[in-house]
C-alpha cells in the first residue's frame, strides 16, 4: 500500500466517524432570496373599495365565512369552490336569502384553479383541509389576488417559504385567518401589553387543548374523507399550533423587534385515540396505529430572552384550552379556565371580579369598541371571527397593510413541522428559520393600520 | 516521514475531527454499585416503639416541624442544632411549652456531626439551606441513623448519588421531607390514579410558581444570609423541582414501574429579580447579575411514553401554583388555580361543584381518613406537614418502608443540575439517571405500607 492510498483509507475512516455531527447543522436553513424581490413587511396595495371575493371550501369553515360576509360593507361574493356539489348550492342559497347575486360555482379537485384564473376576483378566501392551504394560495397570488387562509398557513417549512417567496414576488397580501387573535381577552391582552401593563415580558403560554375524538372518528358529520384522522395517524408533534401561538406572538412582537430563535418539542406516545377506536369498535376499519402523541409540549426561546410554551393535544377527555397565559414582571394575564389577572404589588392573588370587569373596559382594544358589539351578534366563535374578516376587508378596502402578514402565517405554522422534527430525534432543540431574512427589527412594535 | 508515522497523524487529526460527538456521550452516567452493595426498595428496618429524633435547622421550616412534633405520641426530641443559639432557645421553649424534657443544645457551623455522633438518636431531621442537605443527611446515616431531610435532598447528581450509596450502604432510610404529596388534592388524585379512574394516564403536570422576592431579598425576616438569593444568582434553571414533581411521580409510579428517561429544559433570561433590585435600591449592595431565569419550563418523558411537565418562577407577580395536572384516557384533574375535576363521556365541562364535593369524598385517600381531621387542626400548609410527619414516625415504630424512599428523593432532586445542564447547552435533552441502577420494574406500583 502506498502512502497515498494509505492516506486516503485514514480520510475515509475518519469522514465515517464524523457522520455523528452531521445531526448538528440546522436542518432547515434560510434559503437565499433571490435577486430583486424584497421584504413584503407593512405592504400596502391599491386600495379596493368593493373586494371581490371567492371562496375555496365551503364545508364547515367556509360556510360559516359565507354566511358572516353577508354582514359587510364593500364586499361582492363572485365564485364559490368545494369538492361537494351540494355544499356549493348551500353556500349559494345564503346569498340568495341575503338577496345577493348569485355566485359562479366551481366544483371539483382542481376547480380552484379556474376560478383563480378569473380577472375579476380581488381576494381568495381559503378554507379547504390543510394540505391544500398552500398550493391554492400560493397559485392564487400567481394570479394577482390577495390569499386569505385558514389555519394552518402551511404543514411544511418548505411550504413557509413558498408562501413567503410568493407574496414577496408577486407583492400580495398572504393572510393566515387566526381567528383567535380577535378573541376579546385576546385583544385586551394585548393592548394590556403594548401599554405596558405587564412590565418588561418575561414568560407565554398558548395551547389548542380540544377533544377532537369525535370529529376525527365520525365519517358522517366529521371532516371530508377523515381527513383530520389521517394526519393525526401520519404526524407526530404538534400539528395545530397556531391557535394558541398567534396571540402571544402578537403580544412579544415577533418579528417585530424580536424573533423565535429555537424550539424543543416533546411528545407522549399514543394512547387515547387507540383506546377511543377500539372503544367504538372502529379499529379494525380505521387501523389503530395512529402516530400523533396524545400531548405535545414545547418550548421556544425568542432572540430577546423570553419563552413561549405551546401545547397540543386534541385526544383527551379535557376541557377546551387555549391557556393564553402572559407573565411579565409587572403583571400576569390568563384566559383558561376562567380569565384572570394578577398586578403588582398584590400579584399573590388575581384581582376581583369588579376590578376584572374594570380592567378590561380601561383596556378594551380599539377593534372591540370599534365593531364589538355587531360581531358579538353576527357571531363566530363569540365575535371573533367577524371581526377578523371585518378588518381584512378594511384594510383591503383602505389599502392598508393587513394585521397578519406572511411572515406570522409561515412562523406560527412552521411549528408543525418543526416539533414534528424535535420529536422524531428526541426533543432536540431545532433553529426556527427568520422569515423576514434578518429584517426582524425593521418594525418596532405590533400595531395595526387604521 | 514513515507509513506508521503517517498513520498516527492521520489518526490525531481524525479524533481532533470527531471532538464534536463528545457532546452525545451522556454527561450524567450511572455509576457501577459497590461490591456487596444491594438496593433499599421497600426496606424495612428494626421496629422503634420510642423514635428519638434530633432537629438540625430549626429557622423557618424546623422550628415548625418541631411545634408539629408535640403532636405525635411516640417521639422524644433529644437534640436541636442550629447556627443560632436563639433559634436553638426557641425550639426548646417549645418543648417546654409542652412539658416535655429540654433537648440538648447543639450550636455551630459542624455541631450537627457531634449530633450524629451520639448513640441514643434514631432519625436526624434535617432542615437546614439546600447545600448543607446532603453532606449532614450522608452523615447521620453512617452513624446509623436515618435521615429526612427538606427539599431538595440534593442539588448535584453527585450529591444523588451519595445519597443513594450510602442509604444502600448503610441500610438506613434517607426521605425527602416532600410535604405536598401528602397534600389533600395531591392524595385523592393519586389514590383516583391507582384505581384507574383517569384510565392510562398520559401527562402530568407540576410547578413551583411562588412569588418569592420578597423574602429572597430581605436580610432580616428572609433566608438566613439570604442564602436562597445565592442560589438564584449562581444557578440557573429549574432551582426547586420537587413540590411540582414529588405527587406527579407518585401518581406515575416512577421506579415502581415506570422512570423519567430524558428531559429537556429551558429557561427565559432574567428579567424580574433586576428589576425588583432596581426598584427596592438594592442593586448596588446586592448586584444585580443573577443567572436564574425567571420562567423555567421542563419536559420530561418517561420510559413509558408519557410526558411531565414541571415549571419554576419564584421571582414572577403571579398567584401561587403547583399545577398539579393529571391527564389520562378517561378524566382530567387539575388543582390550580382551582381544583377542578373532568371525566367521561362528558369531558369537555368540569364537574359541578356537588359531583366534585362527591368525588373527593369517594376518592378521599386513607390518610385522609386516618389523621385528616388532627392534621388540619394541628396545621402546617392545611395538614399536608403534620401528615408527613405523622407517617414518617408511624412507620418507623412500626418497621415498615418509608413512603418516599432514597430513590424518589434522588430522582426528583437530580433536576437540578440537569436542568441547569439543559438550559446551559441550548436545552439539549439530558438522560434522567436511574438511581435504581435497573430496578425500576422490581416494583409494580407505587403502594403505602400499613
Amino acid at each position: 500500500m502506498s502512502k497515498w492510498t494509505l492516506l486516503l483509507c485514514c480520510f475515509a475512516f475518519c469522514f465515517s466517524l464524523t457522520d455523528c455531527c452531521r445531526t448538528e447543522t440546522n436542518p432547515f436553513p434560510v434559503p437565499e432570496r433571490a435577486a430583486g424581490q424584497t421584504d413584503v413587511l407593512q405592504l400596502r396595495c391599491d386600495p379596493i373599495p368593493v373586494v371581490r371575493v371567492a371562496f375555496v371550501g365551503v364545508g364547515m369553515r367556509g360556510i360559516e365565512a359565507v354566511r358572516r360576509f353577508m354582514y359587510l360593507d364593500g364586499v361582492e361574493v363572485k365564485a364559490v369552490c368545494d369538492l361537494s356539489a351540494e355544499k356549493v348550492a348551500k353556500a349559494n342559497e345564503i346569498l340568495e336569502r341575503n338577496n345577493r347575486p348569485k355566485a359562479d360555482e366551481y366544483v371539483g379537485e382542481e376547480a380552484w384553479k379556474e376560478l383563480c384564473e378569473r380577472n375579476d376576483i380581488d381576494l381568495v378566501y381559503i378554507c379547504t383541509d390543510w394540505s391544500t392551504h398552500t398550493p391554492i394560495a400560493v397559485y392564487a397570488m400567481e394570479q394577482g389576488k390577495h390569499a386569505a387562509i385558514e389555519v394552518p398557513a402551511a404543514t411544511t417549512v418548505a411550504d413557509c417559504w413558498r408562501l413567503v417567496d410568493t407574496a414577496e414576488k408577486t407583492r400580495r397580501h398572504c393572510m393566515m385567518l387566526e381567528n383567535c387573535c380577535y378573541d376579546f381577552f385576546e385583544l385586551t391582552t394585548l393592548n394590556m401589553a403594548q401599554q405596558g401593563f405587564f412590565g418588561e415580558l418575561v414568560h407565554g403560554e398558548g395551547a389548542y387543548i380540544h377533544d377532537l375524538r369525535f370529529l376525527n372518528f365520525d365519517e358522517e358529520t366529521g371532516y371530508e374523507n377523515m381527513w383530520r384522522l389521517k394526519e393525526n395517524t401520519e404526524h407526530t408533534g404538534n400539528l395545530y399550533p397556531t391557535h394558541g401561538l398567534g396571540p402571544i406572538c402578537q403580544i412579544f412582537n415577533i418579528h417585530r423587534g424580536d424573533r423565535m430563535a429555537t424550539l424543543v418539542s416533546m411528545s407522549s406516545d399514543q394512547f387515547g385515540m387507540k383506546a377511543y377506536a377500539e372503544e367504538k369498535g372502529l379499529s379494525e376499519r380505521l387501523g389503530d396505529d395512529f402516530m400523533e402523541g396524545d400531548m405535545n409540549t414545547t418550548v421556544i426561546k425568542t432572540a430577546k430572552g423570553k419563552t413561549i410554551m405551546i401545547q397540543h393535544d386534541v385526544t383527551s377527555p379535557r376541557p377546551y384550552s387555549r391557556i393564553h397565559l402572559v407573565s411579565g414582571t409587572k403583571a400576569y394575564a390568563c384566559k383558561y379556565p376562567n380569565p384572570c389577572i394578577a398586578v403588582e404589588p398584590n400579584a399573590h392573588s388575581v384581582v376581583t371580579p369588579a376590578q376584572f370587569d374594570s380592567l378590561m373596559q380601561v383596556y378594551e382594544h380599539p377593534f372591540i369598541k370599534e365593531i364589538g358589539e355587531k360581531a358579538r351578534e353576527v357571531g363566530g366563535h363569540g365575535g371573533m371571527d367577524f371581526t377578523m374578516d371585518y378588518r381584512l376587508i378594511y384594510c383591503l378596502r383602505n389599502g392598508l397593510p393587513l394585521d397578519q402578514d406572511v411572515y406570522d402565517a409561515a412562523e406560527w405554522s412552521c411549528l408543525t413541522e418543526l416539533t414534528e422534527y424535535s420529536v422524531k430525534n428526541g426533543s432536540i432543540p431545532v433553529e426556527i428559520p427568520d422569515f423576514t431574512r434578518g429584517a426582524w427589527q425593521k418594525i418596532n412594535g405590533l400595531s395595526f393600520a387604521q
